[in-house]
């Protein structure tokens, strides 16, 4: 392990650039935009699908799996659909490869074009309600609960490992539903399933809003997303909610006939989080030497290293080690026993700090004579020498203690960093100098919006769903208004 | 539920093609050769997954993820590996599309042409290898054992939900290792886990074996597969296990140091399963009245339906099924209460027969008055009433009968289906009265294999492991041969 990470203050671009390769959580790939996720990246990644895969199935959901390529045409169907994905798109045009003929390897047949080109999924909404109308004739058939987890392709100019990449992988939720009502309580309920993952298990606190017109997703009527707060003070959105109307049930003609035999359009909505939430982990919680992970999505929560000198001190510790590895797994713990003779204590100390591991336990010759260990905890650093009598449960203590105190400290963080500004002034100051969220008035129209954002950088990140409501000027026009939003840089 | 099946023997093609869509597992998309797997097929293959990524992280493997995209140029890098894959391909030839300026909808943008066609994968061999080439630099960093779960791509010209399909989903091990030995070892571990997962949980009897020197993996030196015999006698090859030798690593330039510092290219292996494995469950056990699920991959392995007439006799019915569907879950077992007023007893009899719940429990108002349930099993069809009072003990032995005599009814199937043969009249002779798997004398020659492949159809779907050697005489040429192989028409 090369230890040499830039530090965040020097530069937390090229910081957070570094460790996401020196930690072995992915890389580029020699596919332009597209990453590699190694192991210890896709371990983390696996963690958050299977929790939120439990949170999508105990709220009624279930998987299934439609098609990587969509027609060009489908793209077109919903008129603000087409405006936002036909863009920058992965664009299959032939079928099939051949030898050259004059001896230049394989080319591209030019008599397998294909009739209409396909485009990789950007977002599926289209071939799925194309989909959904052989599914759903009567109310009987609603509400109809879907998530599908799949990559998708967007072509993306300046891309950077997790946050923006050509290729990612996510999971996207397709509903549909008898009535509006239904469907924005759906619209709802998953923002706060996300809110809920992002805060209980990411340990990153996250503020619930709706967005503004001008940011909304493409075809949706109502957009929420829940914003966190990274360490530089900028805000990246973890996820999103869309409240769908009946756009795409119009532009696919999916109706149903309701309980007096009447046809009408279904409500739909969708919502996804993607492998950006990795980038938003490692961003929340993560220092100079290295990653810091929340144990409830740590691979590895526990390490222990031997510390000896000689094959029979090495065979005393491990008769301790392996009957404590075998109980900590019994407390639904997971360990790694890293006994490998070919590196050294330091080195690996050095390497799980790196890697972000929550709690490491060092037991050496005279933890062997006092029946102690030493265990450090990745997040404060803290050491404490400890009796190996009992271990399991003071283990398990500080692992909680630890995904809490992450979470608390992310939490002050936020609240140190959020600020009520009442002037335009004393936003730009408040924006360059300390950055983070901006509470402020604003008057409504996309107008001023676009302003603030050509002038500054800084976007409304959303409108908080449990805004207090208060009278007001808007900080650029000096319009009236009766809430506060949230304005800031954004990832 | 409309319940017409094609029966088998009418049409074993036909029964096929209409019980996947109407058993609700997978339907054809808008998109050529592409399906969408329906949720209760895909809540079928989340089990398949689930089984054999823990038996892949039991074994030492982890997970990675590698691009959609591979350069062209990759695929011509290994010589063999070309010819097998460089074909039928979706190539993504542009990245971007735009408004058609002549108001003719959305069109491919000419000037964002690729400057190098990219493949959608058939297999990550290519663009694996190319990124191990940074990841391994001495033998510290082998073995390594990674798989990934991904889709693929092959432009079948004919396709067939699960069987063959344009998109399908997989898994793709590709493992690195310092000896050819290590390697084989390897090759052969997950065949035997392969093999381990299709009997044991799919209830389908395999043979292991190595394939001939045609059917070979592009690119491959050996490739070892699991065969399975559907019920129309037909062979089915359910998964492949490949050693590569060092062909993938001379071709990405992948060496290593070995302990005594010496350079040396690197052994590698690749091995998969893929979506195919639903036609094969289907294939295995199914009947005329629909799906035949084995408990261990059943979404749902017991389902309760209540008989009632009105409100009230519904809640005292309700008021001892509830408490009977928490203690089977606490038992392990997953259980649906179906107590929907818009549907009939019958109608839900049927339509379970037809999703292949293994278990089917109807209780009604004369099993209130005796404390007793109907326990119907799917596999037999046979009922039972059984007092309520312990029931969840004998379900769940009833669920591991069902399983096991799934597999033993499949294997007696398949040990009635082999027969052996002497000479080429009899070869056809049982192939097209009998069907199933010939065990016959081959010379070893690819030119015999390929005669009796354009007469017969017939190909040689593998050399058992564990063959017995034995003196003989080549069925086609007459030549002589030291030992059977087993030969069959196949999908």
């Amino acid at each position: 392990m090369a230890k040499e990470l830039t530090t965040r203050e020097e530069n937390y671009s090229e910081w957070y650039n570094e460790l996401v390769v020196k930690a072995d959580l992915a890389e580029h790939s020699a596919v332009r935009g597209c990453m590699v996720i190694k192991p210890h990246g896709y371990g983390i990644w696996e963690r958050m699908q299977r929790t939120l895969d439990d949170m999508f199935k105990e709220t009624g959901h279930q998987n299934a799996y439609f098609p990587l390529f969509i027609p060009k045409s489908y793209l077109s169907k919903e008129a603000a659909h087409v405006e936002g994905f036909a863009k920058e798109c992965a664009v299959v045009t032939h079928y099939r490869l051949k030898n050259d003929p004059n001896g230049g390897g394989v080319i591209v047949d030019p008599e397998a074009k294909l009739e209409e080109e396909l485009i990789i999924r950007p977002t599926s909404e289209t071939i799925i309600w194309n989909t959904y109308r052989g599914w759903i004739q009567s109310y009987r058939d609603l509400p109809l609960l879907i998530n599908q987890w799949a990559n998708v392709v967007r072509w993306e100019m300046r891309t950077r490992l997790f946050l923006r990449t050509a290729e990612f992988l996510w999971q996207e939720g397709h509903t549909a539903h008898a009535t509006s009502e239904e469907a924005v309580e759906e619209t709802l309920r998953m923002l706060d399933v996300y809110a809920d993952f992002a805060e209980n298990f990411m340990a990153m606190p996250v503020i619930r809003g709706v967005k503004t017109e001008s940011e909304r997703f493409a075809g949706a009527l109502d957009t929420y997303s829940i914003e966190a707060m990274m360490q530089d003070g900028k805000a990246l959105q973890a996820g999103t909610s869309h409240f769908l109307g009946q756009n795409f049930a119009k532009a696919f003609d999916v109706k149903f006939a309701n309980k007096e035999g009447v046809q009408d359009y279904v409500w739909a909505t969708s919502w996804g989080v993607s492998t950006r939430l990795m980038g938003a982990l490692v961003m929340s919680h993560s220092d100079d030497d290295g990653l810091v992970i929340p144990p409830k999505l740590a691979p590895i929560q526990v390490v222990i290293v031997p510390i000896y000198k000689g094959e029979e001190q090495l065979m005393q510790i491990s008769e301790k080690v392996l009957p404590l590895v075998k109980s900590l797994k019994a407390h639904g713990i997971t360990v790694k026993y890293d006994d490998l003779d070919t590196k050294k204590p330091g080195w690996k100390f050095a390497e799980y700090e790196l890697k972000g591991i929550p709690v490491r336990i060092a037991i050496g010759p005279r933890d062997l004579e006092n029946g102690t260990a030493e265990v450090a905890r990745r997040d404060t650093k803290v050491k404490e020498s400890m009796p190996l009598d009992g271990i399991e449960s003071r283990i398990t203590a500080l692992l909680e203690d630890i995904q809490s105190n992450l979470f608390n400290k992310a939490k002050a963080f936020m609240e140190e960093k959020s600020t009520r500004v009442d002037t335009y002034e004393e936003f730009k100051k408040v924006l360059d100098e300390k950055g983070g969220f901006i509470y402020a008035h604003w008057d409504g129209s996309s107008e001023t919006e676009q302003k603030i954002k050509e002038e500054t950088k800084a976007t409304i990140r959303n409108i908080p769903l449990d805004n207090p409501k208060e009278d007001g000027v808007c900080i650029y026009s000096g319009k009236p208004s009766t809430q506060r939003v949230i304005f800031a840089r954004a990832y």
